[in-house]
C-alpha cells in the first residue's frame, strides 16, 4: 500500500507529514524506526500525523512520532509545517487551526508572509516544577557545576527543562564540554537542555541548544523560548526577539506574564510516498 | 519544474537516482549540494542520473554526483541500484546493462534472485600504480606507521587505493585509531581506504573500512573487493567469498586473474518528486 507523505523542515528539524484524514494506514513504531534512518530510510527527526479530530471544537487530532517509534508530545517547529501542511494540502482553509495532542490543545497561525505562529504557553519558573533544585525563584541563580566551576544561569521550564547561559559569542562557547556537563548537573534532576546566549541587541540572541539526550542540535524551538524568557527577566532583552539559530531564524513574543508565542518558517522539501 | 526521483540504497550507501531519458532537467551542482542535505534536502550519498548513450553500443549514459555537487568516477553500491532503476523503470528489458560513465564501460548484471552483479574491474597490484611506496610487489608488506607501530597489510587498488589488515574480530578492531594513521601514512602518497578484515573461514570475511577522506562507513564496495582479492593473495581466502559489512552482505568472486565480480543487493525505498 502506497502512502503518500510531504517532507518539510523548520529551520533545519526536519519531518515527514502524513495526512491520515483521507488516507488510512496503521502506523507501527517499528516501521517508524525503519523509515527515520537516514540511509535506509527516508529519515526525519520526526514523523507527523494529520488525523480527524475526536472532539467538535477542533479542526485536526495532531500525533508526533520520534525517530525511535515512541509517540511523544508537542515540538515547535514540528507545529508551524503541521500547520503549512494542513493549509496547502487543502485540508484546511483557516489561517487559525485549532489541534489536540496528546499534551493538550495547540493554537496554530498561519501570517500573511507565509510564516506559522504557534502558542508555546506560558513559561514554568517555579523551581520545584522545571524540576530545579533551589529554594525560591531567583531570575538568575549561581550554580557549581562538576568539570565547569561556578557558573550563572537561568531555569526556565517550556514544558521541559531548560538552563540558559550566557556567553560572549555563540561561535566559541564551549557546547560540546558544558553542554553534557550541566545536562546531568545534580541541580536539573530530571536532567535539563542547556541554551548558549549571545545577547547582540535587546532585540536579537544568537543561540546554539545542547538538547537532553541528544546533543547540539540545528533548531530548538523550546530552547528559543527559554532564551528569550530568561534574557527578558534577566533586564538584557525587550519584547519583541529574533533568535538566530545555526538552523535559521525565529521571532520570539513574551509578555512578561503569558504564553511565549514563536513565529517561524515551515518549508516544503519533497512530495513523497513510500510502501507502508 | 518537478522532478521525479527514486530513493535506493545498496547495504546502507543511498542514493537519489534520477531518471534523464524520459525527463529533462538541467543539474547544477549548488542544486545537487542543498538537496544532498538530510535535514533541509532529501540527503543522499550520492545523485545518480541516467541518460541516454552517447555512442551506439552501450545501453545509457551514467553519472554520478557527489554529495558536494562535484562529479566523479565510479561506485560500486550506486551501480547495482542504477541497474536495478533502469530495469524496474521499463527504461530496457534486458538484464545485461552496458553504460558508459566517466571512468569507462561498465557491464552489469541483474540476477535471477534481485540482486546486481557488477564487473569492478581488474585488481592493480603493482606499488607504483597504487601508490604505495614498496621496491616490488609482495601480497603483504610490513610497515612502521606513526602512532601505530608495525603493521602487516595487504595493498591493492580497485580504482582506488586500499590497504587491508587482518584483525582478529573487527567488532573491537581500532577503526578509529588505527583508520586515520594509516590513511595518512608516508607509505601511500595519495592516502589510502583502509580494510579492518575478520577471517570467519575461507568463504567468508567481516570487513569494517575505514574511507579516504570519509571516516567508516557503513558499505564500501572497493574495500569488500580489495579485501578479498588480498585474502586470496595470502592465501587465507578461496575463490567465491561472502563479505559481511556493517550495512549488509555482498559475495566477491575473484578468479585470481582477472576483474572481480562483485554481486549484491539493490533496494527502493520510496518515490518522490521535488522543485528542481
Amino acid at each position: 500500500m502506497w502512502l503518500k507523505f510531504s517532507k518539510m523542515h523548520g529551520i533545519g528539524n526536519d519531518f515527514v507529514v502524513v495526512d491520515l484524514v483521507t488516507q488510512h494506514a496503521n502506523i507501527r513504531p517499528e516501521r517508524v524506526a525503519e523509515l527515520a534512518d537516514r540511509n535506509f530510510g527516508i529519515g526525519f527527526d520526526q514523523l507527523l500525523v494529520v488525523e480527524k479530530p475526536t472532539r467538535p471544537d477542533v479542526d485536526f487530532q495532531y500525533r508526533i512520532f520520534n525517530a525511535d517509534g515512541s509517540e511523544v508530545e508537542n515540538c515547535g517547529n514540528g507545529a508551524r509545517c503541521f500547520a503549512r501542511f494542513v493549509y496547502d494540502q487543502n485540508l484546511t482553509g483557516k489561517r487559525d487551526i485549532r489541534v489536540e495532542t496528546a499534551s493538550g490543545i495547540m493554537e496554530l497561525h498561519l501570517t500573511d508572509d507565509h510564516q506559522v505562529t504557534v502558542d508555546m504557553g506560558k513559561p514554568e519558573l517555579t523551581p520545584a516544577h522545571i524540576p530545579f533544585e533551589a529554594n525560591a525563584f531567583a531570575t538568575e541563580y549561581t550554580i557549581d557545576v562538576p568539570e565547569v566551576g561556578i557558573i550563572n544561569l537561568g531555569a526556565v521550564s517550556m514544558g521541559n527543562p531548560h538552563a540558559v547561559i550566557r556567553v560572549d559569542d555563540v561561535d566559541t562557547a564551549p557546547v560540546e564540554s558544558w553542554g553534557p556537563a550541566v545536562e546531568s548537573c545534580a541541580a536539573f534532576p530530571n536532567k535539563v537542555n542547556v541554551g548558549f546566549m549571545q545577547i547582540v541587541s535587546p532585540h536579537h540572541i544568537r543561540l546554539r541548544v545542547f538538547e537532553r539526550g541528544s546533543g547540539e542540535t540545528l533548531a530548538c524551538g523550546t530552547g528559543a523560548c527559554a532564551a528569550v524568557v530568561s534574557g527578558q527577566l534577566r533586564g538584557w532583552l525587550s519584547q519583541g526577539v529574533k533568535v538566530s539559530l545555526p538552523g535559521g531564524e525565529l521571532m520570539i513574543d513574551w509578555d512578561g506574564e503569558g504564553a511565549v508565542k514563536m513565529t517561524g518558517p515551515a518549508e516544503r522539501v519533497f512530495e513523497g510516498k513510500v510502501n507502508l
